[in-house]
């Protein structure tokens, strides 16, 4: 059985995820997308819903992958039995997205936004964090404060949760961005007013970021930024491949590889003991990778 | 109790990295190389031994690291219980390479060969396998042929086992290359022959790969060439940080990060559904990454 809130909440990653790609094709006309329609079977070889997955690429955003999906039936009763809920029986809808940009002073963004139900549990994840690639503090105050808002009294606890996510353990605890927000299991108790609270937050993605696209899209930039980009680029690969539970668990369950790994960037670098020149800005921008109040 | 054959395999990495390191210089004289020494404590805050690090870069060879480590001490016991030896004390000595040539008719190549004792018990590992760019098959041919004489009546076995190793699970099962020989647990109940037959192994590294270099490094290259080669770099990365059981050890033992990624091409590229162009010299090297007999 499928509750009218389930129904709306998939309908609305849809209608968001259409929405976003307004805004893309509005900032960069050269915008290319290919969308591909995507279904799977369940565990138990029954339907098991399926997707939408949107690939971009343009002169503004390199590549881009805003996807959503909606999935059903059984589960593996192994895995079943580590999530929250009962049974063997899973719905689960969302939007998945991530972009990154050509230009190194607009930054790269992740977000989603997910509903799960198991049995008669039903609880929600997400977020949303920011990896820049230039020292502009006055947009990473920009980008937290439109989640302070949106998140009100749970900003604090879905900030720290953030700040302990996205970090690659194996680079001495180095953050991939500057983190947002990030949330898991969450459910307070009444269905309706969580379900309320995410799709707002859901839709403060828009303001925490177009606008920043908005404001560095036009600057130039020169080698040594592309250079530090594309080694932060690195940096995002090894935390997608080696950290992120989302890309793991959806590779090891059988998920739709290119749909998946559409987060990887365009191109990037890796370099033996990497680090900034010198005294240069990206030095004075890796500090940022750090845990801080926004 | 360090015995006379566990220093003879120290001492024999030791002088095959400044072997293959004085090859690489003579084949590109533009070559920089930064090595760094390193020491690390043992699981009980004990001396654990370390390692020698070489990077490279350079024109010819874009990017490599020809590593080797000798490392001893305990180990958590947790970790032990899951190896073939007895006790929580380890010792291991070996050396690691991969080769990331620029112009994409040279093939990257990897190769690692190490002794391990832990308790009473004595095993070896290693292997070396090929990932070209190009349909060249008389390069595969050659490649395979070194192996085979060398390797002798074990070759058909850690053939397959290569075959059965370097494989992009989340790709359709394609390899990340052409395979070569991989082994693993290796202890005939002669330790003196053993090491005799993985001694001459290593050795065979040399003449298996460099006469590829000779023979493509003048070749001219176009951008579809170039481009192929990026995106297949894409996926060695896929397979190193997703796959590859040596570097998902090695970063959560806390290993040294800098010499285990020292693998990772310096530059490479990923793209939503990337297929080379129908009909091109490229689909038709995308069949050889699919075990096969030379």
């Amino acid at each position: 059985m499928i509750t009218p809130l389930q129904q709306q909440f998939d309908a609305h990653v849809r209608a968001l995820q259409d929405r976003i790609t307004q805004e893309m094709k509005r900032l960069d006309p050269t915008l290319q997308m290919q969308e591909d329609l995507w279904e799977r079977t369940d565990h138990a070889g029954g339907p098991g819903g399926g997707g939408r997955t949107r690939a971009f690429q343009g002169e503004l955003f390199e590549n881009a992958g805003v996807n959503t999906s909606c999935v059903h039936g059984k589960i593996d009763p192994a895995f079943a039995a580590k999530l929250q809920g009962q049974g063997d029986e899973m719905w689960a809808a969302g939007i998945s997205l991530i972009i990154h940009p050509r230009n190194p002073r607009v930054p790269t963004v992740h977000a989603n936004f997910r509903m799960i139900r198991q049995g008669e549990k039903t609880w929600f994840g997400g977020g949303a964090d920011l990896t820049p690639y230039y020292p502009y503090e006055e947009d990473f105050r920009a980008f937290h404060g439109v989640w302070k808002v949106a998140a009100g009294e749970h900003y604090a606890a879905m900030k720290a949760e953030c700040d302990h996510y996205f970090v690659n353990a194996h680079r001495d605890g180095e953050m991939r961005g500057i983190g947002g927000l990030f949330f898991d299991g969450f459910n307070r108790g009444d269905l309706a007013e969580d379900f309320a609270l995410v799709k707002h937050l859901s839709e403060a993605f828009i303001p925490s970021y177009f606008p920043l696209v908005e404001k560095r899209r036009a600057e130039a930039f020169d080698a040594a930024d592309e250079d530090f980009q594309l080694h932060r680029r690195g940096r995002y690969v090894e935390f997608n491949l080696l950290h992120d539970r989302g890309t793991l668990f959806g590779l090891r369950t059988n998920g739709r590889t290119d749909s998946i790994l559409i987060s990887l960037p365009g191109r990037c670098k890796f370099t033996y003991r990497y680090a900034p020149p010198s005294g240069s800005v990206h030095e004075r921008m890796m500090a940022f990778y750090r845990p801080q109040s926004w």
